[in-house]
């Protein structure tokens, strides 16, 4: 596959089939994002890997899903959950352009992972506080977003609007979600 | 290139040789940052590129690169300065989670452009309200980051370090720059 199209390709995944992923494929990921680019190379942001079966399935309930199509993409534990997680963490008093280290890290990992057939959803509405206790983390520490990880079970397809047009996503008639992403020369300007 | 070897060996290039990017890359770059992942598909990012060279050259006096070696990666106009910069455009009240949305649009075209040979360094040490100025940008908006392009004239290298040693980069007695990235087995641990 070439590039342009893995990246492009790429679609955020909420229903996932009920496999284990590869340790040496989460290792990859994790190389992806230690060496993303970073303000200054300070390298201020820390990973934690959820793979434990029980403990995936109680930051799981603390996740929540693409509000705009409720219930289809909320997946199902055991049946359509993810079960593996990364947490992406940060010092809790960090610079907010720490969240561009932090997108650039996980856009690696999620670039990598779709390389694989891996298929991944940034979470950014999760339960921060309940979360950060479980994973008993220091206080001066924050959970700034998950990444779940798993094999696709569904497969979501961007299309081109342009800019006048709604960005919400949506599901048509055989359940399949569709994306819509604003064309080039609407986003884009050239001096 | 296996993709792994492209999102890891990406460097950021400082030193640049001068010659023109032709339009069909920076499109392809355009076209990943667009269909990046971003909050509830919001798409709020705009880009701008900056060819002309009369305005490159005005755009680059309000960069600044690489504090820890000056000067040797500030490039010179004409010598080694890149001649072509994506201004990467938000909302000016944008809640700080866009920073999140630019980093992934950024990272991604930083993947695609290295696996075509072209490199970029994401510049965040800018004169914003200048820039803004130059580009006549409404009152509303912001300069967040540039991105700037070429094909690279140096080829830095990242070396692993455990967490302990320093992350400043450095360089050897070649000119070469040394960039180190704490290892896996100390920016991740897993449950």
């Amino acid at each position: 596959m070439e590039i342009k199209d893995i990246i492009m390709g790429r679609r955020s995944i909420r229903l996932f089939e009920q496999k284990t992923l590869p340790d040496a494929e989460i290792r990859d990921l994790l190389d992806c994002a230690r060496t993303s680019p970073c303000a200054s190379n300070l390298q201020q942001l820390r990973f934690i890997v959820i793979q434990d079966f029980l403990l995936a399935k109680e930051i799981f309930q603390l996740t929540a899903w693409a509000n705009l199509v409720k219930p289809h993409r909320n997946p199902q534990w055991g049946v359509s959950a993810p079960r593996c997680f990364i947490a992406v963490i940060a010092d809790a008093q960090a610079n907010p352009t720490i969240y561009a280290d932090a997108g650039a890290a996980i856009q690696s990992m999620q670039i990598m992972a779709w390389s694989r057939g891996i298929g991944c959803c940034w979470l950014g509405s999760i339960k921060r506080d309940r979360i950060k206790a479980i994973l008993e983390l220091p206080e001066d520490k924050q959970v700034m977003y998950l990444l779940a990880l798993g094999y696709p079970a569904e497969s979501p397809l961007a299309e081109d609007i342009p800019i006048d047009k709604p960005v919400y996503y949506y599901l048509d008639d055989e359940n399949r979600l569709h994306v819509p992403k604003i064309c080039l020369d609407d986003v884009a300007s050239w001096r």
